[in-house]
């Protein structure tokens, strides 16, 4: 049987560790020679695909291939681009398989969230029907982690490093000249439907005391009276209030506190940014002086402080999927699993595609305190070992990270330009 | 003669290695037990001093000590405390002479910027008119980088360091996406005066075409039209446009940007922040989808990101500062000397808090390009050696630095309160 080609797309917002995925997934590939062809990536994710706009790998040097695992951001290009039902565009998947035949390709990997694993799906059932039977595996990645049955999702744990050590940092900060200064600091996170990232927030707390003094949950809605007493009562017995507060925080009608602020001198819409919202609120009622952060893409692109266990389960996911092709899998997921608490352990499993595409996995509300601001010990149970470890990037002499800037070689061409 | 102790002393706003200056000054008068007495430092700076709230730092064990060189935030406080001129207040020069006496205090030492230099010169002057000489001296610290006759000042270059980090990490995001998704993204640095960490952000661009394509300067009146033509060219030349604005740029009848801006629903005023304005500019004139960020405290603090040159150097300002004391010096500051740029070599000098105090070292126009959008390579020669080398705090096994928290014990107070 001819060796089949490899195709690899990422989906959706990067995050810290996806290129270690694609590192993993190259890397094993290329392990595989005997079995497996090249491996091509679509520029741009599927967009790329979809234009015939192919990435070949293989001209990438091995030294390259490796410095994917230390860089951030997505270094074939990402989009946000949902394939729609195969009923209303059938034509989208047909012209993913005629690609699929025009660069031999026998295995498609899919390196996203939810959506990513429900076209992934898709792609596998209409290869099929179609008489191009094409193994698709999807690949898990996103920040946000939530995606069903696997335990975590790769990117979570080293944004959520990011947000305790940052927290962590800043509040020291904040204490050292809150006798005489600025005596409540906001810094302002990303996950708009749930409470994951903000929840690792909670980790920089190892002692009664310590900060965040207050974590605003989306999951928990915002009371105003309830927040403004613990900022006062923080303030009162720790000298200062340190909060984390998620993006999409609403309000007990379910509108988002972000959208219920700012206008520019002109009345022109929010501009965004809970934090200076939620700052202002405490400066106009408690009349403490503040501050507020938004870190913004700096969370999730954070490679420089990522967390070893994160890049070790990315660059498994990678290496995992192409194993799933070899033993003929289609239409599966890797996923991790975790095996013990204490101490930490856990295993590359893998899930039916289908059991994973649309599904949101929700934190539990047992992850959230009673009162509705920190987190429980639960919470740190499960959490605390996704952050564990360093993994540093190189530094060049110039005192900047060694991050690799590859120079794309598309594959030709064989097909007309698809019309959307 | 009898062993004289010494008082040491954090001013304004904190950095990611003030207490490296404080472990280099506090083990440096350690290893002269045989000349020197006590090390004890003021809670909240010269307020606690003034209050007789003196930290008697030969109770902190030795490891403790020794883990100041990587925490963060200022371990005995701080405080933004202008003593009044000795004309107007002469009550509160008198009262640090009492606290003097009543502690055997023979050498003083104040940590901060040019204020501090000034209060560190009026104390030295005025211990000698009241018959009580004590030796003062000043020890740079500001991550403004605005003090004089030093060549750069402690702390500046580990927040240059973040800066250029994150710029250059969150850009690679950006880029990864930039074909169907955002375009724009605007980080928002400090830096109210001077240009000084806003530059730091363009030594992410090693080569042409890299992030940051613009950077907003103090220094450089806002143009509307001139900018929004460059971040259109960028988005059109490279795909996407990565800006780093300092918090003080204004416009050009010399009213701050972040001024001109948010109000929230209420009308109230504005809730800070420039990034906002700046990219929603963006949006309302181009059209460009944005991100955008504010490291606000973040940046200051970020002691995981240091750069080992200025770790080192605040450590040696530390240690120097002693060593001035012991060679009978006073109303001197030690100082950073770079005696080569290729390769870079520094060493420490010392300069009289005369010439120090009271004068703000601006950024040479000459370190910004033409356009004033960039840097020039005179700014890259001497901002890139300050930003080199890593220096790691130690983590804990749950993934968190471990910097360390010192329980303060007081000197017994041996005066009636002080009234101001």
């Amino acid at each position: 049987m001819a060796k089949k080609n490899l195709l690899y797309a990422q989906s959706g917002g990067v995050t810290p560790v996806i290129n270690a995925t694609a590192c993993g997934l190259i890397e094993t590939a290329r392990a595989h020679r005997d079995k497996l062809g090249k491996v091509y990536a679509g520029k741009d994710g599927i967009i790329g695909i979809l234009n015939e706009e192919l990435i070949d790998t293989s001209k990438i040097r091995k030294k390259h291939v490796a410095q994917l695992r230390h860089t951030p951001g997505g270094a074939f290009g990402s989009c946000r681009f949902k394939l729609k039902s195969i009923k209303e565009n059938r034509a989208e998947y047909e012209r993913l398989i005629e690609i699929f035949k025009a660069h031999d390709i026998g295995y498609f990997f899919y390196n996203g969230g939810g959506d990513s694993a429900d076209t992934a799906y898709k792609v596998s059932q209409i290869g099929k029907k179609m008489g191009f039977p094409v193994q698709c595996i999807g690949v898990p990645k996103t920040i946000d982690n939530d995606l069903p049955i696997t335990d975590n999702c790769p990117g979570f744990g080293s944004v959520a490093k990011y947000v305790a050590v940052s927290i962590m940092e800043a509040s020291l900060d904040v204490e050292s000249m809150a006798s005489s200064s600025t005596k409540v600091f906001v810094l302002e996170v990303m996950g708009r439907h749930a409470g994951w990232i903000a929840a690792a927030g909670g980790l920089a707390q190892q002692e009664k005391g310590d900060p965040p003094h207050i974590i605003l949950f989306p999951e928990i809605p915002f009371e105003q009276k309830a927040f403004l007493k613990k900022v006062d009562d923080a303030v009162k017995t720790w000298g200062y209030c340190s909060i984390v507060v998620s993006e999409g925080v609403r309000d007990k009608k379910g509108k988002f506190l972000a959208d219920a602020g700012t206008r520019d001198a002109f009345g022109h819409a929010q501009l965004g940014g809970v934090a200076p919202v939620v700052a202002n609120l405490v400066k106009e009622k408690l009349g403490y002086k503040y501050h507020w952060a938004v870190s913004d893409y700096l969370q999730r692109s954070a490679r420089h402080v990522a967390s070893k266990t994160d890049v070790d389960q990315a660059y498994a996911m990678g290496r995992a999927a192409v194993e799933l092709a070899l033993a003929g899998k289609s239409g599966v997921m890797p996923i991790i699993e975790r095996t013990s608490d204490q101490p930490y352990r856990w295993k590359v499993g893998e899930a039916p595609l289908s059991r994973v595409a649309n599904r949101e996995k929700m934190m539990p509300r047992r992850f959230i305190s009673r009162d509705g601001f920190g987190i429980t010990p639960s919470a740190r149970k499960y959490l605390e070992p996704l952050i564990r470890g360093e993994d540093y990037p190189p530094y060049n002499k110039h005192g900047l990270p060694e991050y690799v800037k590859l120079e794309h070689q598309l594959a030709p061409k064989k097909l007309p330009p698809f019309k959307h």
